[in-house]
């Protein structure tokens, strides 16, 4: 390519005129989207890829060309802020997965979910801390104060099961999905919070005071999150079923949804929540009883449009990290030592395998030990899955580092630079190589995958949960009966189902009357059977 | 209210962190948004109030509010920048506009509504730019150029048919509807397209020649940006036809459709086209073709999430204009002669009155002459209501005269802070005194709209259009037959019908069989009845 052609896409990507720029850079992203959803598309079917590893390299490509093309002076189109991607982007992500979970597994695996979440990540964070708390100080990259050791491991404890939850089956493997799902959702939300508490903590000088005070913020974090989801998904559900808005606009009702949603994640912010809970839980609350109260084409439409949404969102996140992770700006910093950005990111790595291999085994075994059916025991080839599936690091983890190691998005001090490199190379990795490898290796591991476990929801596990916890069955909805009274033994031998139970009968008795859900619809007429939806 | 409460008040809301500033902002905006929803659903039945005025008078209450809050320093949330309107909230309203019009209706009126969207609005230019060029120097505001004179005319030749829209009823008024709905949406475009013009050429010495030239650009902006719609549209079709992407998933094959949409907008503004008119013809050919080729969920996701995405957006520029019209940074320069600014707004209000008058008659006259079918003539009434329907002047016009009269978002000179305090003074008489209007009136001007024109879309008008241009009757949709074939004597009578045969000819030859459209599905299996979704 001669030097004139070069001119030419220089000044077309990054012409002098901001205005005029930054409508280039959209229109480029938007062309680099459609491009990503298409090959993603084509790509299906191979052993190999899937749409993130597609849209990450799709991203690498492009920044390679624009840097080119700019004559090595830059690799992006548009400037990644991390409130960018926590304000826009991660929100409909994080909803849809809530709005799509499968509750009756999520809610029957809570315990397990719940620990891999919270205590794995805990774990995680603990043992990647203190790794490179004494790890990095032998690579003599610059004094790092013990609150930037903690953030990392805050950082590097935000697994990225996209990758996997694209080759795992819901149908094929609900018990896998389920925890690689609800795990990563936790794990999201805890690494978050956690590294929120850090930044905001004085842990200079750590003592057992500040330790205890330290653990009881993280979990009013925790509960009033949880709250704010649940009440703004109850008000929304209550407003939809009080005002029968589908009577006279289907898109109203569409646009509360989507605007109340928003509105739970960013009033989390504000109040300095985290917004991924509350998004979360909103999400399970809106699904459960606000989706039940709208109109037939509105559940079709809000099924479609928030996994769009979230869809779009996260193809955008792969696309961008591969064309940042390019930038000169940050490489520069590392060019008299890259061998120390290397070390780092092998450090990493390997800490990173050892703190997930450290909690899943332990508390998988515990998990097996504490159910009663062993038919749903998590056996040693789904731990290496779940193992596997949150090796991944991701947008998460680049945000966070962004947010802890750039001024305003640039990076100054060398540490900072090399921190910054070095979580990148972490994601660029373990995204690429390990994303490669997942679809060969789960087809290896669960060749038969839907033999492996109980593949059908209502399985024998236990009589109360037959039928269902979505309330998704059209016949039973109105005028199910709670056949089995528990007895204390049973309490014992399945606290899950026993507190399911009295869910149940709270939920018939107080919640669905005033806020909705299946069966208690006054107004839509359409048919409410989930079979044509899913 | 004291000061401890204001201070307390203006520190939530103007805190001086800009990121937490602007977290706070988005989550202030969401909740107006949501309360916008729910206040504009109870005042449905209302006889005065539609959605437009409610976000309008919301936001005016709130800038009021902080005002009040911040001690009169500000009143306004999020800056508006033109940018915004232009890049984010105009495309999925023209995009939805496109994607949901009645093609039959719209086709079936192109001649009158095209002249009314082209050569009406260049009427009301022309009026309104020698109006203000002969009686604004009578007020002593300051020099004005020649160029800002026209630019005025291009800038108050912009409608806001919105209001509207929403009282009248596309079932019972189907030619009233199409005639303000095509007229609206060709008429934003006529405008943005002249105001372009405008400020790129240079009218300081203008000559036949250069006159010519202009009308020449306008013409090719015209045809080019049509053409690219065009394009795109079908490149979209065929990619979904040929890839069959509802047999992997239905969410990509919405977000493909969204994505490409918003890449025909983009791609015309980076080419200097006119993006309106692109994802406006970009949304008729993805309803004539895409539509049909995608499974039965995408069509009922794609119809309501394109309605919700273009609500939401009309919701947030009203609301955003009403809190915007109270910036004080604006009203500042006027302080010292306010009556300058009331007799401009006065002015321009009457000369957007004539020039609007000025071309309705007439047009519709000839109209009426040229149609042989005078059961669809446009009574007087209708005239009326069309005249009514282009008076309000909305965001359009706020946008186009903040990027003319502004230079980075503040107000300097003296003059141009008038002519911006003007607009917004127009834009909120209008709205508001002519929109609270809009229901009274037509509710007497057309007391049983049905009876007053044919309410049948099937009218009698020609038998030719019987099958209907939209191939939505799933019988006919495969085989349908060209029963007639036009004479010549029917191409004089019946114009715009005999295009229409061949348009039909070509299309079920050439275009269907290679882009898809009702009756050309292989892979969807779900019923194509649009009764089910409509």
């Amino acid at each position: 390519m001669d030097s004139h052609v070069r001119s030419l896409l220089t000044s077309s990507f990054l012409s002098s005129d901001p205005e005029t720029e930054f409508v280039d850079q959209i229109a480029l992203f938007a062309a680099l989207l459609c491009g990503c959803i298409v090959v993603g598309h084509l790509l299906e079917k191979s052993r190999w890829f899937n749409q993130s590893i597609t849209a990450l390299l799709i991203g690498l490509g492009t920044g390679c060309f624009i840097l080119y093309a700019s004559g090595g002076k830059s690799s992006r189109i548009l400037e990644f802020k991390q409130e960018f991607f926590f304000i826009y982007l991660l929100p409909p992500i994080i909803f849809n997965a809530g709005f799509q979970v499968k509750k009756k597994q999520f809610f029957r695996n809570f315990m397990t979910i719940t620990s891999f979440g919270v205590v794995g990540t805990l774990i995680s964070f603990a043992i990647i801390s203190f790794g490179t708390r004494r790890l990095f100080p032998m690579l003599d990259i610059g004094y790092l104060e013990i609150k930037d050791y903690l953030a990392l491991g805050a950082i590097f404890s935000a697994t990225d099961s996209v990758c996997t939850l694209q080759v795992l089956n819901q149908e094929e493997t609900p018990l896998l999905y389920s925890l690689v799902f609800g795990e990563g959702v936790v794990n999201d939300a805890t690494s978050v919070v956690l590294f929120n508490a850090i930044t905001k903590f004085d842990l200079s000088d750590m003592d057992l005071y500040i330790g205890l005070e330290f653990a009881a913020n993280f979990f009013k974090l925790f509960g009033l999150s949880t709250l704010l989801g649940v009440g703004v998904g109850l008000l929304c559900s209550f407003i939809i079923r009080t005002l029968y808005f589908g009577r006279q606009s289907t898109d109203r009702e569409v646009a509360l949804m989507i605007l109340m949603a928003y509105l739970s994640y960013i009033t989390a912010e504000v109040c300095g929540l985290s917004g991924i809970l509350t998004v979360f839980f909103c999400g399970i609350v809106m699904s459960h009883y606000a989706w039940h109260n709208v109109t037939h084409k509105s559940q079709v439409t809000t099924k479609h449009a928030f996994a769009t949404m979230s869809y779009i969102a996260e193809v955008f996140i792969f696309l961008y990290v591969g064309m940042d992770s390019l930038d000169v700006g940050k490489w520069r910093f590392i060019n008299d030592s890259p061998e120390k950005s290397i070390w780092a990111s092998v450090i990493l790595l390997v800490l990173i395998m050892i703190g997930r291999a450290a909690f899943i085994l332990p508390l998988s075994y515990i998990s097996n030990l504490i159910r009663r059916d062993h038919n749903e025991d998590i056996g040693i080839r789904q731990q290496f899955v779940v193992w596997w599936a949150g090796l991944m690091r991701g947008a998460v983890s680049i945000a966070l580092a962004y947010k802890k190691f750039t001024g305003s998005g640039q990076t100054i001090q060398p540490v900072n630079a090399l921190l910054i490199t070095s979580t990148i190379t972490v994601v660029l990795f373990s995204t690429i190589v390990f994303g490669l490898l997942t679809k060969p290796l789960i087809r290896r591991l669960l060749p038969e995958s839907s033999q492996t476990e109980p593949s059908s929801p209502t399985s024998s596990m236990t009589p109360l949960l037959e039928n269902g916890h979505d309330y998704d069955d059209p016949e039973n909805g109105n005028n199910r009966t709670l056949r089995t009274k528990p007895s204390l033994a049973m309490l014992f031998n399945s606290p899950t189902s026993t507190v399911h139970y009295y869910w149940r009968k709270f939920d018939d008795a107080c919640m669905r009357p005033v806020f909705g859900g299946s069966g208690f619809i006054s107004y839509a007429t359409g048919t409410r059977d989930m079979d044509v939806i899913h």
